[in-house]
C-alpha cells in the first residue's frame, strides 16, 4: 500500500477594520486599497483542514463540511499551481525527497460555525488550504510569502495567515508580488479586544443584492476617492492606534471606514446594500451605549452582509455584551464558555425602536475577542488509509 | 372699520432630482452645490396660503392647519423683513400707497395633504407665504428674485416659485444675492412626466436619525467630492436631459443623485439613514421594472425620509404606475382622479421579497406629475373682517 502524506492545521477568520472592496486585477484579486483587520480566536470560530497527497489519489478534491466542492475555478487552481511550483522548487534541490508536487491532492476542511451564519469563512478556508499544503509539502515560506498564494484563492484570506493584527498593502507590482499580508502587531500586544458577533437572522431576509464590488469600482463616483484618500490615510492612522492601544481611536476609525465602505456600496449603480433595518438598529445601540460612557468603549464594523461585528475591550465587558445580553439574553450563543461569563448589565438610554428591532432581528450571538494565526495540528481528516474521517 | 388687505395664492411641492444638501452659511441658507428640481401639480399636493395685513392686528402670526405657528424664528422673520423692506421702498416712491409696509401680517395656510405623509411640505409653505406677501405688498419682483427670499425662508422653498424645471444655482456671492432659483424649462416644455410616490407607512418605524445636513458637511469624508465635481456634472447634464426630453439619461441621473446623496448621509459620523428596508424594496422594484421593460422608464429619488418618488413618463403608466397597483392596489390613495385611471398592470420577475416589503410597508400612494408655479387665487383663508376662516 502507498503511502499516504498529511498535514493539518486550524486557521481563522478575521474581521477587517479598514475593509477591502474592490481589485485593481481581478484574477491575481489585487486591491484597489490596502485593508487591515483583526484576527479572531480560533475556539469561537475556525477551518480545520488536512491536506494529503498519494500516488494512489485519482483527481484533486476538497470536502467542505462533508460536501465534495468543485476544485477546477481559477481561485483553487492557482494556489495548487503555486504551492507544487514551491514543493517542485524543493524536489529540484534534494533529490532525495518524495515528489509529492506531482501527486493529486485531497483536502478535506470543516468549519466549526455554521455556514448559514454568513460570516465570511472563504478567508479562514483559504488560509487553511495554503497553510495545511505548505506544511504538506514542508515549505519553507513565511506567512508573508504564503499570503501572496492565499490572496489568490480569496483576497482577505492572506490576512488569516497571522494571529493579531494584521494588515494586507496593496502593492503595486503589476503580478502582485508585493502584495502581501504583514503582522502590525501580534495578539499578545494587545491581548483584550473581544468582540460580540449579532447574527442577522435569515427570516428578516432583506431584499437581495445585485452584488458584486466590481461594480462598485465601475459605478461610483465616491469611490475612488475613498480607495486614493481616505483608506490611505486611515491606514496610517490605525497601524498607530493600534501600536498605542487607544481603543478610541481604532473604535471610530474602525466605525468611519464601515460606514464610508457601505456609502460607495449605495453610491454603486444600481445601488448595494448590505446593511438592513436589524444593521442600522445595531448602530444605533453602539451609539447609545458610547453616549452612556461618555467615550467610544464600542465599535461596528460590517462585512458585505447585515452581521454587526461589535468590538471592545475585556474591561468594558458589561457595558457593551453586557448590555446586549439584558436585551438579546434569550437568543442563541449565551451558552458559550465566554457568553456564559458576560454579566448583564441594562443598557442607558437606549433607543427603544433599535432594541425592539435587535430582538426581532438577530438570531444568534457570537462572543469571541483577538487571536492566533493558524496552528498546526494532529487531528487530521483524512485518515491513513486516505479516507475522509467520518465526523 | 379699518381696511383689510388680502392676496391669496397657492403653491406647489417640489421634488428634486439633483438633491439640496449641505450649507456653506447656515443662517442665509447659502448651499454647498446647486441643485434642480420637478414641480409637482398643485391638484394633488399644494400650500393654500392667504396674506392679509391691517392697522388693527397686534402682531404678526401664522396659523396652518389651523394651528398657530410661531413667528419669531429666524427664517420666517427674514421673509417678513425682507418683504415689507422691498414694499417700504415702493412707499416711499409712491406717496399715495398704503403704508402697509408697517402694518402687522396674519398668514393662514393649509396644506391639502396629510402632514404625516412625511411630504417635506416647507418648501410649499414658504413659497406660499413669500407669494402672497409679495402680491399683496403688489410688489413687481419677479419669480426669481423672490427666490432670494423664498430661500431664506427653507433653502427648497426657492424652486417651489416655478413650475416645470426649476434649478437653484448656489452661486458664490457672501450675502447671497446670486443663490437664486431660475427655471430650466416650464411644463409646457415636458408636460408628460408623472409621479408616484409611496408613502413608507409610520408604523414601520425605523430607527431615528440622528439628523443634519451640517453634520454631514462637518464629518463625510466623501460629501465635499459629491459637492465639488459630482454635482456640478450632474447638474449639466440633468439640463441637458431635460432639454432634450430624454427620460432615460433624466431617469439615470435621477437615481445616480439620490443614491450619492444617500451614500453622503451614511458616510456621516455617526451615520444618517433615511432610507428603510421599505426604500430599498422601491429599489429594485423599479429595478425589476426598468429591467423587464429593457431602458430606463422609471426613476426612483429619495429625500430626507424612506418615501420613494418614482419618476415616468405618461405613456409608460401602466408599465410603472400600473405594476405598483396591482400589488399596492389595496392601499390608500388609487381613488383619486388620477389613480383611478391607471391600468393595473402584472409585473414580469418582481423580487419577491420586495414585493413583499412594499405591501408590508407602504401606507399609501399618491398620483401626481409636473405641475405649474403659485398661483394667484381669490379664495381668501381670511374674511373681510379680517378673521381666519373656518374650513
Amino acid at each position: 500500500m502507498s503511502e499516504i502524506y498529511r498535514a493539518s492545521t486550524t486557521a481563522p477568520v478575521n474581521i477587517a477594520v479598514i475593509k477591502y472592496w474592490g481589485k485593481r486585477d481581478p484574477s491575481l484579486n489585487l486591491p484597489t486599497n490596502s485593508s487591515l483587520s483583526v484576527t479572531l480566536s480560533q475556539s469561537d470560530l475556525r477551518t480545520h483542514t488536512t491536506a494529503s497527497c498519494s500516488p494512489t489519489y485519482n483527481s484533486d478534491s476538497l470536502l467542505l463540511n462533508g460536501s465534495p466542492q468543485d476544485t477546477s475555478g481559477s481561485r483553487t487552481q492557482a494556489c495548487f499551481r503555486e504551492l507544487r511550483s514551491l514543493r517542485s522548487e524543493l524536489e529540484k534541490s534534494d533529490a532525495s525527497l518524495p515528489k509529492l508536487s506531482t501527486q493529486k491532492l485531497k483536502i478535506v476542511s470543516e468549519n466549526n460555525f455554521p455556514t448559514a451564519a454568513g460570516l465570511a469563512s472563504s478567508a479562514a478556508g483559504f488560509a487553511a488550504l495554503v497553510r495545511a499544503i505548505a506544511d504538506l509539502y514542508q515549505l519553507t515560506a513565511t506567512p508573508t510569502e504564503l499570503s501572496r498564494i492565499a490572496r489568490q484563492g480569496s483576497g482577505s484570506a492572506c490576512r488569516s495567515l497571522f494571529g493579531g493584527y494584521v494588515s494586507w498593502e496593496m502593492g503595486s507590482a503589476a503580478d502582485g508580488s508585493d502584495s502581501l499580508a504583514t503582522e502590525v502587531a501580534p495578539s499578545s500586544h494587545w491581548p483584550n479586544i473581544r468582540a460580540i458577533i449579532l447574527v442577522a437572522s435569515s427570516a428578516k431576509k432583506g431584499v437581495s443584492s445585485t452584488s458584486g464590488m466590481q461594480q462598485t469600482v465601475a459605478t461610483s463616483e465616491l469611490f475612488s476617492h475613498r480607495a486614493k484618500v481616505l483608506v490611505p490615510e486611515r491606514m496610517t492612522k490605525m497601524k498607530d492606534a493600534i501600536k498605542r492601544k487607544d481603543f478610541a481611536a481604532f473604535a471610530e476609525l474602525t466605525m468611519r471606514d464601515s460606514n464610508g465602505f457601505h456609502a460607495t456600496c449605495a453610491d454603486t449603480y444600481p445601488p448595494i446594500f448590505y446593511l438592513n433595518d436589524t444593521s442600522r438598529a445595531a448602530i444605533r445601540v453602539v451609539e447609545n451605549i458610547n453616549a452612556a460612557a461618555g467615550r467610544s468603549i464600542a465599535a461596528y464594523t460590517f462585512d458585505a452582509g447585515p452581521n454587526a461585528v461589535v468590538y471592545y475591550l475585556a474591561e468594558d465587558e458589561g457595558a457593551v455584551a453586557g448590555v446586549f445580553k439584558g436585551f438579546l439574553g434569550e437568543k442563541e450563543g449565551w451558552g458559550s464558555e465566554r457568553g456564559g461569563k458576560v454579566k448583564v448589565v441594562e443598557g442607558k438610554d437606549l433607543d427603544e425602536n433599535a432594541v425592539q428591532g435587535l430582538k426581532d432581528g438577530v438570531s444568534r450571538v457570537i462572543l469571541t475577542g483577538v487571536g492566533e494565526g493558524p496552528i498546526s495540528v494532529q487531528d487530521h481528516l483524512v485518515d491513513e488509509k486516505g479516507e475522509a474521517v467520518a465526523r
